[in-house]
């Protein structure tokens, strides 16, 4: 067998170990979806890069709904910091850290909630690691996908991170509060993101200031409701 | 063959071949380092999370260096826009897309590396896929890694990413312009770092005013000489 033909065969090798991945994945997440139906929990898949402010995001939206069973996971490489933040505002949450691995997956979902007293008919909110690429390749059990951006990042990432912007069921564009001191064009920002996604809110906001998340819970109620 | 042990197949199976891929990839990392070494060629890896501002960062840097020639990498999951940023200010910019891969890695760069025109004796910047983690976990063959932060992404990024912090050989931190406008404890920020990697100089710079990047440029002038 000479190299060619070696590394073809590798490389089908990986190929196939990733369909696995992915086939097992979904297969997991449907088994989670279900469970968290029967429950009647839902559940949002928080996503975003690094520092868009998603954990900042979850408090204005948990501080508005104060009627409401709420509940929290945590998904970080390393470090408990946020989880440490929310259980201070006495915001119940439970931590994973995946130690390397860049998002959270079915599996780790699955056997993570057996361990995590979460009361029938919650709201859930399961923070994903901070990266625009890997998370939204993998379904979690989720009933909706969130993805948390920030002005401060540009207006491009709809164009160059493009699976996440797709599959986003809501989008907070956070930091609104530094549009005067950054360059941001909004146009070109819903341009990228209504070629891909022609449905999805985008809800200006800032985790900072509060403003826009008043909006934010009025859609999500309904869409729970529903 | 049961549920359980079937499973612990599968997990070796992948655990297999994540390591092949991780053998494979130092193998060409390493080739693609001693082709560059002969060729007298000093390649910067440059890492970040989207929108830190690597582009902005390379453009200020590259600008202060005139009597050099320099050529740049740009990896992007989709899309060429940095890359025709960068042509329309004469910088001579390659564009690999990936695809949807979260990482640029050595097979990539040393396939690519072929069909480019670098003349011996350049300075090359090779701008990863916006993401803390993925991409510290493959060396490309590179003799120094670039990371560029941003202070609208918060203090705590060391503690959340540490190994890409740990890796990097110079830490930017960008948007130092906007320091008044965000919580960014800066001595948090070095501490964590600290922890992890003992020597690497960190820069505030701010690839919108230029601040900063005199002495980026200084720098990495010295460690290019060496």
């Amino acid at each position: 067998m000479n190299a060619t033909e070696n590394l073809d065969q590798k490389d089908l090798k990986e190929i196939q170990v990733k369909q696995n991945i992915y086939d097992e994945n979904d297969r997991q997440a449907k088994q989670t979806a279900d469970q968290l139906h029967h429950r009647n929990i839902y559940a949002f898949n928080v996503m975003g890069a690094p520092g868009a402010g998603k954990t900042s995001s979850l408090i204005q939206i948990i501080q508005r709904w104060p009627d409401r069973a709420i509940y929290v996971i945590e998904g970080d490489i390393e470090s408990d910091i946020d989880t440490r933040t929310l259980q201070s505002l006495k915001i119940p949450t439970y931590q994973i850290n995946t130690n390397g691995a860049c998002h959270l997956d079915a599996p780790t979902i699955s056997a993570s909630l057996v361990k995590m007293i979460i009361p029938d008919g919650s709201l859930l909110f399961i923070e994903n690691i901070g990266n625009l690429v890997c998370p939204a390749e993998f379904n979690i059990g989720e009933h909706q996908k969130m993805l948390v951006c920030s002005v401060s990042e540009g207006s491009d990432k709809p164009y160059k991170y493009p699976l996440i912007f797709e599959r986003a069921d809501c989008i907070l564009l956070n930091k609104w509060d530094l549009r005067p001191y950054v360059d941001f064009d909004y146009n070109f920002f819903t341009k990228g993101i209504r070629a891909l996604n022609p449905k999805s809110p985008i809800f200006p906001v800032s985790s900072k200031t509060g403003e826009g998340f008043d909006a934010v819970v009025q859609w999500l109620s309904q869409r729970i409701q529903k």
